[in-house]
């Protein structure tokens, strides 16, 4: 399972730029899936819904439900990511696409939406290109793309994770 | 891992008896998960939400968010339930109380709240246990619990499963 990170600050374009990585991998058929931290702070949205919130204050590790063909899943034995990754697995994702979670050490692409973003680079691990409408500075030698690059940038990422 | 079926006519008192074995579950310091059929029809709840229905919608076959230690997967790639167990022994869970699922042949309690449901002791598979409060046929040759032996039903569920 290839695994790629798009991390950059708040406003940097992520969701939408993760968004569209979704939908270019699915028109190539690719089994695709995604993984992000909530923006707004507090638990994930919808969290608090009525049986399974049930069976997590009785104490279920996890509490799963089954509805329409869906499965929802939730549960606040929560472990660090590299420990999630295997549910990935499971469900035989072909490419995950992991948005935020900055401290991980998996490939990352920055996005450098503003000239003080610059200062992510010298903090993160593992970075493999850069999405920005700035100039790039010449010392710079991993790939640069433009925001608007999705098809060449999805086409990078097939070939590089 | 244990996987024990809670299995019923609606209100025959399933989500009441499994939130009971949960919490004495926990009372034994067992780490148990729960998974259910979601009641009132549709998808469960909360799980159109904000950006991980995005992530769906831009085709993600599952879309993870973790937020305050908390982490809610949902996915349409909804594969049986047998399918499903393996993400439960990921969490190393140690018992899996599964709400409703009939059709399913794991080790079933079956839930006998009117006379009118001795029926459904005919067409379930692997049947281990009742629990009723009506006065028993003598031809069960299965163990019989009240609905106020849970602690009973519990040890024996521990021992048996």
């Amino acid at each position: 399972m290839k695994i790629i990170q798009i991390v950059g600050y708040k406003n940097s374009g992520k969701t939408t730029l993760v968004n569209q990585l979704l939908q270019k991998s699915v028109a190539y058929g690719i089994r695709v899936a995604s993984i992000k931290h909530h923006g707004h702070g507090g638990k994930p949205d919808g969290y608090e819904n009525t049986d399974s919130e049930l069976h997590r204050k009785s104490g279920a590790i996890i509490a799963g439900v089954v509805g329409e063909n869906a499965f929802q899943l939730t549960t606040t034995d929560c472990w660090e990511l590299p420990r999630l990754i295997p549910i990935y697995e499971l469900f035989e994702t072909e490419l995950l696409i992991v948005e935020g979670f900055k401290q991980e050490d998996y490939k990352k692409i920055v996005l450098i939406k503003n000239k003080t973003d610059w200062k992510l680079i010298e903090t993160l691990s593992n970075i493999c290109a850069i999405v920005t409408l700035l100039d790039v500075k010449k010392n710079i030698d991993i790939p640069v793309f433009r925001y608007s690059e999705i098809h060449k940038l999805f086409h990078w990422i097939m070939k590089t994770v």
